[in-house]
């Protein structure tokens, strides 16, 4: 039994305590918010507190999942000495905690709302600390919830997390400038949701660089022009940007 | 039995073959294609020719899936009155075609690649054509293969093929982006695959306008400034572009 200690309320806190309270294998102490009102949901459940003074001392692993910008300061508000103090952002080294406790790091390598059920079972979590025991009980924390668990150091995270702006934030922005042409003309954006899907699932067995179809990989010019024509400013800059850099990859320019 | 004659060799041709040929309710009469090597691999099993002259003039469809620009030029060529002659793409209009006979469109909406296996089960089939019975004849054949049929103009095709652009060819540039950050410090690719997935599924449920993440959406200077030192200029260009046009979205400037 895994005794875990949880501060935050955001996306990621919501869901690790939403996982962690139904597993049996963890024992979920205390969640700690500086605004109460965010967990006080969870009252019924589990031990809440918006007072660092009341901070359970009994658990294995506190886990901070504050924005990434706040996560040094409110470190150095912790006194849990020979505790393991973790965060769980993907962009955050392991040194920008300044707790005078054992560091590492737990970060579930998914993108979290919280109107978005997740199961945990196939999100990767990349675990990182400075020593091998706590290595040990990151990794028995992560295979609870999860059955692909990463040692990854911080530079690689920050590479991975980088990699994610692409695959998922801006691949979802993509998303929504197709869902507003399917808008403004009448079109469901449904159509689009077998694309979309055979899109992702198809590089899980071919490269991207193989899997790559369209005008740009195509060097059709004519429909590349046509295209361009009928888009509003906004849409014609990413369009050329991203038709170039594909031009580019395969050794042809526009 | 919807009897059809399938001219050209193609990605989409290829898959049309394949699921038609397999097919009790759809006799696959002849293939057609101006280089006949491409289509030996099929003699056994259907008639196969390279010369217009030898077409099969008992066929009810007609299908045409060659590159869009020569639709029209090919088009001229077929001499099939009181025929249903259609093509298969999504950014040419209906009118493209030049021949003596009836018009219409066959638009399967989904990325083909030969070494890729494809269900067409779940595949959008937008069809067009100019007078009713043609009309009943496409959505016929195309409900033997798929559940969705959608009767889309040649203007909403259009934009569907611009929309798909963007969802589909775009973003699979940018799965490619992401890979190569992963491959440039040793991290499998296979670790964002959950991402990628997640990031798909989540538009079927929610818009994409809602299911936004990132630094871009946070107005997270920091991390963007960050980042952005990390890449190199092709990559920095489209991070720049992207999460302006992210800032844009939600009301804020970079």
């Amino acid at each position: 039994m895994i005794k875990v200690v949880i501060l935050g309320a955001g996306n990621v806190a919501f869901h690790l305590i939403n996982v962690f309270s139904k597993n049996k294998d963890v024992k979920l102490l205390q969640v700690y918010n500086r605004n109460i009102q965010k967990i006080q949901y969870l009252k019924n459940d589990v031990e809440i507190t918006n007072n660092l003074f009341h901070l359970n001392k009994t658990a294995d692993i506190y886990i901070i999942s504050i924005p990434d910008d706040s996560i040094s300061e409110f470190s150095k508000q912790l006194k849990l000495p020979n505790k393991l103090v973790v965060h769980t952002s993907g962009s955050v080294a392991i040194n920008a905690l300044k707790s005078t406790s054992n560091k590492g790091v737990f970060y579930p390598l998914q993108s979290f709302s919280k109107n978005k059920k997740i199961s945990f079972k196939t999100i990767p979590i990349c675990v990182e600390a400075e020593n091998k025991n706590d290595i040990t009980l990151l990794e028995k924390l992560a295979t609870v919830i999860s059955t692909k668990c990463y040692q990854i150091n911080s530079e690689q995270r920050k590479q991975i997390h980088l990699a994610a702006v692409f695959v998922n934030n801006f691949v979802n922005h993509l998303y929504y400038l197709g869902n507003s042409i399917c808008e403004e003309n009448n079109i469901p954006f449904d159509i689009l949701h077998p694309l979309i899907k055979e899109t992702a699932e198809k590089v899980e067995h071919l490269s991207p660089f193989k899997a790559q179809t369209g005008p740009a990989k195509r060097n059709d010019i004519k429909t590349m022009e046509k295209q361009l024509a009928m888009l509003p400013k906004n849409k014609k800059e990413i369009y050329t940007l991203l038709s170039n850099s594909i031009l580019n990859t395969y050794g042809k320019k526009l």
